[in-house]
C-alpha cells in the first residue's frame, strides 16, 4: 500500500506520518492531501475552544473517552500556539490522555507553531483532511483564545462549542463576547463550583441578548464536570443534535463551502508564490522588466499569472 | 489633462488626489499606476529611519529645507503605523514643516495604517511611484521602528538612513542591532549632547566589527544637530554619494530588481484574491465541486489559476 492507502486504511503510523509531512511540506504531500480531500466527508468536526484553564483539554478527553465507549473512533488536533506558557496544564492531560493512547480507535496530535500563525492553520486544516480520510468519526479540534488565526481555523469545524467556568470575572466575558458570534454550543465547565448557577445565568441571558440561535438552532448551555465526567455524554448528544439540524437545514452545506472557500484561496496563494520565485526564468525576466521601467507590476503580475488572470483588479480594465 | 498628466505635470493636488485614490483602491487606479510607474525612474528615493526621539522628523524638515535651497523638488512620506502614540510629536514635526507647505516644490503626506499593515506598505510603495513620476528630484520616506513591514517599506529606498543619539542606552543598542544590516549611511543626531563623542565611538566600533562596508562603499557616520540644521549640508552630500556610488557599481540596479520582485509578488497575490472572490461564476463553481469531494482544493485552485499554473507546488507534480 502506498501513504494514502495506509492513511484510508486508518493506520496510526501512517497518519502520524502524512501529519509530518503536512508539516515539513515534504515533496508530493499537496497530490496526496488531493487525493485524501476526495475520500473525506465523513467525520464530524468539532471544535471545543475557550480560555486557559477553562479545562478544557480534559474535557476533550472524557469526550473521546465516551466517543470510544460508544464505538465511534475519535481523531484530536490540540492546537495551542500558546503553548510554551502553558506546556504543564497540557502535558497533565496527554497524560490523562495516554490513557487512550494504546486504543488504535483513537489518533492525538498537538499541532504546534512552525513559523507563522497562517502555516499553523493551513497545517490543522490539512490534518483534518488526513483524520477524516483515516474514517475517524469525530475530529475534535482544540483551540485556544480568540485570536484571528483561531478563528480561521475554528471556522473548519461543524460544530463549534465554547467552554468557560464560573468565576473567572472579566476576562471570560470578554472571552465569551469574542467568542459569542461562532459559539454552536455553550459549556459551562466546572459546573459544581462556587457561582455556577450565577454564570449559568449570565450566560443564558448573554444568548438572549446576542446571537442565541441560528435559524431554529436554539444554541444550548451544557454544564459539565469534566474532572468526574459529569454531563459528557449529554454534552455528546448536543453535539450530535447540532450535527442532525446541520445536516437538515442546509447549513452544513453552508459551512462546507466556507471552509472550501478559504482552502482554494490559500492553495492558490501557495501556488502563485510558488511560482514567482527568483530563478524561474519567466519571473527574473519580468523582474528586469520592471526594474528597467519597460513595464509595470500590473502587466508583469498579469503576464505572469496568463492571458486568463486578466480580471479586474482594482478596477483595471 | 487626465489624472495622469496632471500627476506627471507636477500638480500638488493631483498628487494628492491620486495617493488618496491608492489609499481607497479607487476605481482605475491600477491602471493609472502603471502608467505612473513607466514613467518614473528620477527620484533619488532616500529612506530614514529610526527610534521615536530620535529628532528624525527634524532631521528630514531640515533635510527637505537644504535640498529646496539646492533648488531640488522633494516628496516626503511618513510612515509610522504606531503614530498614535507619537502623535504629539509627529504633529509638532509637521507644523514645522508647514513652513515649506506653500512651495509647490514640496510634497508632504503621512501614510496612515488603514486595516493591515500589508496594505500600508503597499500604499506606500504606491505613493513612491506616484512622487516620482510627479517628477521629484528627491523622494524621503521616513519610517520609526524596525518590524517587518517597517524593512518591506525601507527595503524600496534606494539609500537608508538610520538615525540614532547619544544615551539611549540598550533599547538604541538593539535598534542598531536590527537595523545595522540595511544602513547605508548612519546619523548620529543630537551630537552636541552629553556623550556624543562615546556614542559615536561606539557605532564606528560596531561598524567595524559587522557590515560597515558594501563592496567598496564604506558606511559614513555623519554627526547633526538636526534642531540647528548642523551637519544636514554634508548628509545630504553623502546620500548622493551613495547614489553615484549605486550607479556606478550596479548596486543600483540590484536594489532597483529587489523591490521590482517585491512589487510583483503584491500584486500577483491581489490580482489572484481578486479572482478569487466569492460571487464569481468559476470561484463559486468550484467552491461547490471541492465541498461535495468531487474536487480538491489543490486541483481547483490550479484550474481557477489556468492551466499555465501548474507548477510544481509543495512537490506537487
Amino acid at each position: 500500500m502506498n501513504r494514502v492507502e495506509r492513511v484510508r486504511a486508518g493506520e496510526t503510523a501512517a497518519i502520524a506520518r502524512m501529519i509530518s509531512r503536512i508539516e515539513r511540506r515534504s515533496d508530493g504531500v499537496a497530490d496526496e492531501l488531493a487525493e485524501l480531500h476526495r475520500a473525506g466527508g465523513h467525520a464530524h468536526i468539532i471544535g471545543v475552544t475557550g480560555a486557559a484553564g477553562s479545562g478544557k483539554s480534559t474535557l476533550v478527553a472524557e469526550l473521546t473517552a465516551h466517543y470510544r465507549r460508544a464505538g465511534r473512533t475519535v481523531g484530536v488536533l490540540a492546537v495551542d500556539p500558546s503553548s510554551v506558557f502553558t506546556g504543564g496544564a497540557i502535558l497533565g492531560d496527554r497524560i490523562r490522555m495516554s490513557a487512550l493512547s494504546g486504543d488504535t480507535g483513537v489518533f492525538i496530535r498537538s499541532i504546534a507553531t512552525r513559523g507563522a500563525l497562517g502555516g499553523l492553520s493551513r497545517a490543522t486544516l490539512d490534518a483534518i483532511t488526513v483524520l477524516d480520510a483515516a474514517g475517524k468519526d469525530v475530529v475534535v479540534l482544540e483551540t485556544v483564545g480568540v485570536g484571528q488565526a483561531e478563528v480561521d481555523v475554528i471556522s473548519a469545524a461543524q460544530t463549534v462549542a465554547v467552554v468557560s467556568v464560573p468565576g473567572m470575572g472579566d476576562d471570560v466575558q470578554a472571552i465569551k463576547a469574542g467568542l459569542l458570534e461562532i459559539a454552536d454550543v455553550h459549556v459551562l465547565n466546572k459546573a459544581d463550583r462556587d457561582g455556577a448557577q450565577k454564570a449559568y445565568a449570565e450566560l443564558r441571558d448573554m444568548l438572549r441578548l446576542g446571537r442565541g440561535s441560528q435559524g431554529d438552532w436554539e444554541v444550548p448551555i451544557q454544564r459539565t464536570v469534566a474532572a468526574t465526567g459529569e454531563g459528557v455524554e449529554e454534552l455528546a448528544g448536543r453535539f450530535d443534535a447540532h450535527r442532525g439540524w446541520m445536516s437538515r437545514s442546509g447549513e452544513l452545506d453552508r459551512r462546507l463551502k466556507r471552509t472550501a472557500a478559504t482552502r482554494i484561496r490559500w492553495m492558490a496563494e501557495e501556488i502563485v508564490l510558488d511560482r514567482l520565485r527568483a530563478g524561474q526564468p519567466e519571473f527574473d525576466r519580468e523582474v528586469d522588466r520592471v526594474a528597467e521601467l519597460t513595464t509595470d507590476p500590473l502587466h508583469a503580475a498579469r503576464r505572469l499569472l496568463g492571458e486568463s488572470a486578466q480580471l479586474d483588479v482594482m478596477g483595471a480594465s
